[in-house]
């Protein structure tokens, strides 16, 4: 008797949950696929492995960029993925992870959790079945790959380079012909000259695809994702129906695993920049006529989307109405730090 | 039978712990005194309210400055401090916060939990019986309130400034004749002229102080707190004591509290310092001078504090390998797009 009236208590207690999440990310790519382990780890060591969330990359139970769906539907119970994959569906995807020219990382976490983000964003998400958090950050990305350099808008006339979504749409208004190539053909692609360019992620991801060997110019800065936001992101019943305590413990480890990826491509990506230096990348900043263009190309996208997609609207407004804020703040607070820090390395004084 | 049973398992699985964390900072600072209560929240949220942490501020059961005495000497379980204000017993408590010219706040995360840092430290920490964990950051900080504008190094001989520590020991070598004056007492010795200048922290909590009315020249940046990591300390022991689950719990917490704090202040500094503005703050940047021969007056305090430090030397020469590679890296990511957007928010174009 003794063990049929406790099993219960305990059950109410720590209740054994186990959820399958798919990734939208390879575990060659480990920092980023890293990040759902990670939250997997945070919250199985915190219910004694009570709850229990497996993690299964692209591919496994659906590729990669279905990711979203799979959670939406009940296929699984959570996703990791970048909520632009889905810009197909719906332009308003974009804005809870990055549209070209808007917030960097520090940015894009202030409002998404004190800003309210993550509300505005779940207001959409909760119309498709899910309950999205931030999950993850890369910092701003890199420009990407050039098998030529490219000085002038001109130069981008027929230039093509596999960039998606939102960055494909500004890009194609530049004369850029945009291409859909999965990770793993584009070197060939590149080799061959069937592309001319290629966006990827950062100098830790990017070393190990080889790129500077067949696309040595290696532009910064990637305008497009100024501070992406990775999501995990849940079915929305799957998560509702998990004890309060069990959701706690889920958004706290959500903001842990967030904070985290960032942490850890800010210690790799400086050792993985100077490396790929090494061996043989040249660096080239993209000029102030290619930045200024495509500055301009992206406020026509908005505005015509915005004209037509009330999400998008409610969403792209809101980071609006923070980035002039925060880029006036910028100047005051990290970038004349930053700046005097930057002479003094360029000193060799550091 | 059934209770007396059930009751063991119960305990086991989900222990009640109850701690006490002493706060160095005083309920007025909402956001670096709340970063507290975010962990004491999420901690027992998760546990459905077994692990308990009461969190005091400063005073009430030590003074703020005091907080990490108490919990080496096991008075309380936990602090939340920051380590430089224990550079009185030994200088190497600073480098785990800020030292002048280091790190800026993604720069020290980076080093904190992929970097080694946060073992490092905890080499440190251990023989004070402290275990400590990242537990908040402000980002960088502004330089202060001056009475008069200060432009050249000749400006700052014998002017009295409420700055401490490591700062203040930089700053002296450039004239400045450092103050320790308690918050409240601030703004009276500033109308007086009994200081001419004080650091405090930055534009939101800097606003319900009033300075802009008794010394307007708000300088930036503050170069002594690039980013400023504030701690969770525990006792030792009581730490250990925790069950494994806990432990980590704890750790998870600690990430995610630490994360939320720059976050809101990200939020929150943006509209504080149009705010100060508009009552008469008037911003202005550290001349080029300024910072320069702060900088040397730095690297000679390095230099004479190594020379006779082990633990200083092993932490400041881990933060300095890292620093060299940082800022490299900040030219090529974040700085060119962060400029790219000052300039476009500058023209009135965001």
């Amino acid at each position: 008797a003794g063990s049929t009236l406790a099993a219960p208590a305990i059950a109410q207690e720590q209740p054994e949950v186990t959820w399958r999440l798919t990734s939208s990310f390879p575990k060659a790519l480990d920092t980023i696929y890293g990040g759902a382990e990670v939250l997997s780890r945070m919250v199985s060591e915190a219910t004694d492995g009570k709850f229990n969330i497996q993690v299964y990359s692209a591919g496994e139970i659906v590729p990669g960029l279905q990711a979203a769906d799979a959670a939406s539907s009940g296929t699984v119970q959570a996703c990791h993925t970048v909520s632009y994959y889905y810009v197909g569906k719906n332009p308003a995807w974009a804005v809870g992870a990055a549209v070209p020219f808007a917030l960097n990382a520090r940015g894009m976490n202030a409002w998404h959790y004190h800003g309210g983000g993550i509300d505005l964003f779940n207001q959409f998400l909760g119309k498709q079945g899910l309950f999205g958090l931030p999950g993850g950050n890369t910092g701003v990305q890199m420009g990407g790959w050039f098998r030529k350099e490219i000085n002038t808008v001109n130069d981008l006339q027929g230039l093509k380079m596999r960039i998606g979504g939102f960055a494909g749409q500004v890009m194609q208004k530049l004369g850029v012909v945009p291409q859909q190539i999965a990770g793993g053909d584009i070197y060939p692609a590149l080799e061959k000259g069937t592309i001319d360019a290629t966006e990827w992620v950062g100098p830790y991801d990017d070393e190990k695809l080889g790129f500077q060997e067949v696309a040595p110019y290696y532009y910064y800065p990637g305008f497009w994702e100024g501070g992406p936001t990775v999501h995990f992101m849940f079915n929305k019943s799957e998560y509702e129906n998990l004890p309060p305590h069990y959701q706690s413990l889920l958004r706290t480890a959500c903001q842990a695993a967030d904070a985290n990826m960032l942490q850890q491509y800010d210690w790799l990506n400086p050792k993985a920049v100077q490396s790929l230096v090494s061996k043989g990348a040249q660096l080239r900043p993209f000029s102030q006529e290619i930045l200024t263009a495509s500055f301009d190309a992206a406020n026509e996208v908005y505005s015509e989307v915005s004209a037509e997609n009330e999400d998008f609207k409610m969403l792209w407004e809101s980071v609006k109405d923070f980035r002039k804020q925060w880029y006036l703040w910028q100047q005051v607070s990290e970038n004349t730090f930053d700046t005097f820090m930057m002479i003094q390395q360029r000193n060799n004084a550091l």
